[in-house]
């Protein structure tokens, strides 16, 4: 295959710059799907996926959770009159700016409405006054940032060499997983299965727009995939209590697996005996007890100091001490992916920058500044 | 006075109606500040507010919390760079519709940012898709359900010939106040107070274009309005821990008291010695306890049960059976105000009701449908 460009073409490149703009105006910036679809045909995928990897990488590595707090998201989940939830992930980074990601999940959305399982949206505030600066798709982001964020771990994680992706579960998630993490490595086979033919069948099609030059894609059992693969992404929908999603059976002794599937009590992928000789990274440990692989350790080990032995670092501090973590790319590692809101306000931020390197997106008012601030009437009397 | 009408003219009116609509074409309909002048103008704000409070009066009437879900609210609060906080209210109500609204308070910002110090949007989502079916402004609409809210307590508990209204706290909620209560009773004498004489001053012009016709409007001390109100609203910004803002004392035996302000742990305007001996009904029993006058019993009652046997019926319970509260009209009452994400949600809906009727506001495409659901990429590559 050829080289992969690993120094992506940045706009406006910058994580600390003041995300707050035109407050005075009140207005808030709305990036439609038309938008959307503008910025990432105008600017690429490649390039879209290789500037989402360098922008997250840099604020892993900035992260402070003093200063950006992410609490454990929250919101409704319903079995009537379809199993479905709508959540609300905010992130406060102090200061500077709130996001919050509200994200829809139902399941029955692609037989009942034609419509995706996934919808979303993210919307940004000002934490110095309230006021809503931007909205957008959240769907679209959602996929870059997972890939992106199973690169990154791949990349301080997975052995450097890694020519061999195994993909169990190709659905939206394996696409973004496959295109991320072929911008990292020299992937030259990747070894897939679905328990729906359809989807397994169809996968290769469904990459084909990212012309991955001299990569070999092969239906194959589970267990050649695990004894094959270098890096491993679980990304299935298996079911509550019917997982793992492969068996504990002859493996690399440096096989990297990016958990992306695992998001609620109870569904997890990987097999309790190979986290429990791996190095765990999660991407966030609050959440990823409550819902990711780590619940299986985090239900083993009764107290809060033998989780801590039980699960290494979350992955902002891998990635902030790159050299320590290094001697791990040669053993076992587990990334268990939960998702995490940071990642959402990387995503974010670069579409705000390209939207305004570009002139894309459209200025809304949609909170009501009444002339006379003690009259909530006078918007409407003297407008 | 004119006698005013309590037979409004109702467009759509129907709080079973499902909302969901448009789905299928996955398109946000959005309101503009712009077209929420457009509708309070064409409909005019008496007929809003007559609206508003009929709607609301119903929704309280059918409230089932076993089928509308509202939990207390979260949020971000801190003190830098200024003190503020956004919070999310959400409502499910099973089946039909999720409600979000989102809220910024930050007093700094007329000084800081010449912003009103709320600034407050409302999302709706179907829970049947996780679809974001609308987004609105919900600062106007906030003032104008927190004083229909007091208008319904005040028609359940208020004695019924209620003539004199006292206000303490003149600011932006007093407005509201005023003109819900004057659309409800027959006022001919408001009595005011504001600790900010440039406030108390300007309230006469600030409520000018509501046309009270023969209301006539007094500044007097505190104790003189609670000794001649026979219904009080508070809605002061006294900072935590300074209230009450009145004394216990001389007092129409049939005193109701709509406080308002208090909105915060630690923030309450009645003395204890008042709700001790008053009929209190709190808009959100669980919210109240938590940052309503409410906060008070609960704090002297160490368990559940006392604090039930201190604090009344929630007001949808007093709505639902207006017969057997009717006695309170002749004693004290307190109604404890904190806000109701119901109140919200009615209000939303009247908008989006008033927006069809009237054909104003946009539709939006703001969440990405990929082409193929399995494929994030195909909304931009097939697009």
């Amino acid at each position: 295959m050829t080289f992969v460009s690993r120094t992506p073409t940045l706009i406006n490149f910058s994580v600390t710059k003041p995300i707050v703009e035109c407050t005075t105006r009140l207005k808030t910036r709305v990036l439609s799907v038309e938008d959307i679809r503008t910025i990432a045909a105008h600017v690429g995928l490649d390039v879209l996926m290789d500037e989402m990897i360098a922008r997250l990488t840099a604020a892993f590595s900035q992260f402070d959770p003093a200063q950006t707090v992410v609490p454990v998201r929250t919101g409704f989940n319903y079995e009537q009159p379809h199993v479905g939830l709508v959540e609300w992930m905010p992130l406060l980074q102090k200061h500077r700016q709130i996001v919050v990601k509200a994200v829809g999940y139902h399941p029955c959305n692609p037989h009942v409405h034609e419509l995706p399982t996934v919808l979303s949206t993210l919307s940004a505030y000002d934490p110095t006054s309230g006021h809503l600066t931007a909205l957008m798709d959240g769907t679209f982001l959602t996929a870059l940032r997972t890939g992106a964020a199973s690169a990154i771990a791949s990349q301080h994680l997975a052995h450097p060499h890694s020519k061999t992706l195994g993909l169990i579960g190709v659905g939206a998630q394996a696409v973004t997983q496959l295109h991320a993490l072929s911008r990292c490595f020299e992937i030259e086979q990747v070894l897939i299965f679905d328990r729906d033919v359809e989807v397994a069948d169809s996968f290769a099609a469904r990459v084909a727009s990212l012309q991955l030059k001299g990569v070999q894609i092969r239906q194959v059992s589970v267990a050649e995939i695990v004894a094959k693969a270098d890096i491993l992404c679980t990304e299935t929908s298996v079911e509550v209590e019917a997982g793992p999603v492969f068996a504990d059976a002859e493996m690399k002794p440096w096989l990297h697996v990016n958990a992306v599937g695992a998001d609620f009590p109870g569904k997890v992928e990987v097999p309790l005996s190979l986290l429990e000789r791996s190095f765990v990274c999660p991407d966030f440990l609050a959440q990823a007890v409550a819902e990711g692989e780590c619940q299986q350790l985090a239900s083993r080990d009764a107290t809060a100091d033998a989780i801590g032995d039980a699960i290494g670092p979350e992955l902002f501090e891998v990635v902030k001490q790159p050299d320590r973590y290094r001697p791990q790319q040669q053993k076992l590692s587990v990334f268990d992916s939960t998702g995490f809101a940071l990642e959402d306000q990387v995503a974010m931020n670069m579409m705000l920058d390209y939207a305004k390197a570009l002139e894309v997106g459209s200025w809304v008012s949609l909170e009501s500044a009444a002339t006379d601030v003690k009259n909530p009437y006078s918007f409407v009397v003297s407008g």
